[in-house]
């Protein structure tokens, strides 16, 4: 594992009964891939503590250098994220006072900005999103009641964020984007696409392990889907890390240029796909 | 673990950055559970053939019934899911006279269908995806080239079908789906929602306690969204598992009853969710 090694962790039932697709480890994933670092682990599992106490230290041993975990942090019985954590740790859940200021502080925001028409107490259901393992450092939700929660584990971060999507972006982008910059330091992310059609991915096969032969650092993989028509058609992502964005352009389109003409070589009508790039 | 229990494995780098939501997943999970299976874990790793043969050596651990992988059994040097699985399983790695025979008569179909415009030579390439772990059988895909695979190690059955969409989900329903049905027997899932608004969350939880309490059979979930005026909005999911559609159905509804009765109580306006009801 390099040091820029992450893991995501998606915790809640109604992934596992294919309720909803895992759109937050997508976000995630882009995210954390678009500032430097690399994931090499997803994983889904049930509103569970043995489950996540588990896979925490099952992540524990794979070293990556943060966890970051979505769901389970709310008022009801079954979010149990906190708690799977804490006994993976062997730390005792506590109220946090720092958490308890800041749920005070949203639901007076509520009250002022008319959300709620009277004083919201803190009743033990509230109580609980306050309640976090020991070493546990709350992180501030700009967006919804819950906190986030950051905490350090031998030498991995675990950060764990609400499940509604618009509050693990904000806490997201407030506290960790900027922690995970300083991480990587000068990396980049660079993509960028071209679609070919009229030629089989088995015919297209040695031409991109050509390509990456010519320019070790690009990773070209092939997606392939079926037209309309019938016919053969191939996306071809190429993707790159440098230390700038262009760098990583220059190489990534050195690359391009290559696969671009040994496909059209082969009879195939290559189309880039703009939008793709960023 | 039950017997019921399996896990999916979802095989791409193109997850790992978040190109892509895993939506294949989300349809075996959607799948699975309908038949009356539980998904009790899914994990997205990358093109990698030692992550692969980790994580089926983990999977074998936790003894699921049945792990489905997508992703990874194409023509291109990164499709490595094969070898992954025969590195764990110990089993050398053979061209298939059977993956053979089916791949030549997708290639005649295609010359006849006039998708291609002569006949398809098996190259290197085409060759690779008759190539299976010594055990394995391939699995018959009414849509592309690259045959499914069915492998059984210990106590699990291992499937891996290609990650284009309509090729898995042809090759699930054509000879997984009857499998599955036969191992489960007669357990149908029963799933119906409610949406809740004008109570928080943290009101509702309790209120939760007490019917999973008095109906032990349902499970009840809440998920938390915004609406546009801010105020709380909840979706309330309830499911059962029971032996026949209509006994999960009476099991679902009484706990619905309740649930939405108390709800009301607390000033709550309650609209079922029809759409969800399957």
């Amino acid at each position: 594992m390099t040091s820029h090694h992450i893991e995501i962790l998606s915790v809640g039932n109604e992934l596992l009964i294919g309720k909803i697709a895992n759109t937050n480890a997508q976000w995630l994933a882009k995210r954390a891939t678009t500032t430097g670092m690399s994931v090499n682990r997803i994983t889904v599992i049930g509103d569970d503590v043995y489950e996540i106490s588990k896979i925490i230290k099952e992540a524990l041993r794979r070293r990556p250098k943060m966890l970051i975990a979505t769901g389970g942090l709310g008022p009801t019985f079954d979010d149990k994220t906190l708690e799977g954590i804490a006994k993976a740790l062997d730390q005792p859940l506590k109220v946090n006072r720092e958490a308890v200021k800041m749920i005070e502080e949203t639901y007076e925001r509520f009250l002022k900005e008319g959300r709620v028409d009277e004083k919201i107490e803190l009743t033990p259901p509230r109580l609980k999103m306050a309640t976090l393992p020991e070493k546990a450092q709350p992180l501030h939700n700009p967006v919804g009641t819950a906190p986030g929660v950051m905490i350090r584990a031998d030498h991995m971060t675990i950060v764990v964020f609400p499940g509604v999507p618009t509050e693990m972006e904000a806490i997201f982008d407030e506290s960790i984007q900027p922690l995970l910059k300083k991480m990587v330091g000068n990396v980049t992310f660079y993509e960028t696409s071209i679609t070919v059609s009229g030629v089989m991915e088995s015919d297209i096969a040695p031409l991109i392990d050509k390509t990456m032969n010519d320019n070790p650092y690009v990773y070209i993989k092939s997606h392939p889907s079926r037209s309309g028509e019938g016919k053969p058609f191939l996306e071809l992502h190429l993707s790159t890390t440098a230390s700038d964005p262009e760098t990583g352009k220059k190489k990534a389109e050195q690359a391009l240029v290559q696969i671009m003409e040994l496909a059209q070589g082969k009879g195939g009508i290559v189309k880039p796909k703009k939008s793709d790039q960023r």
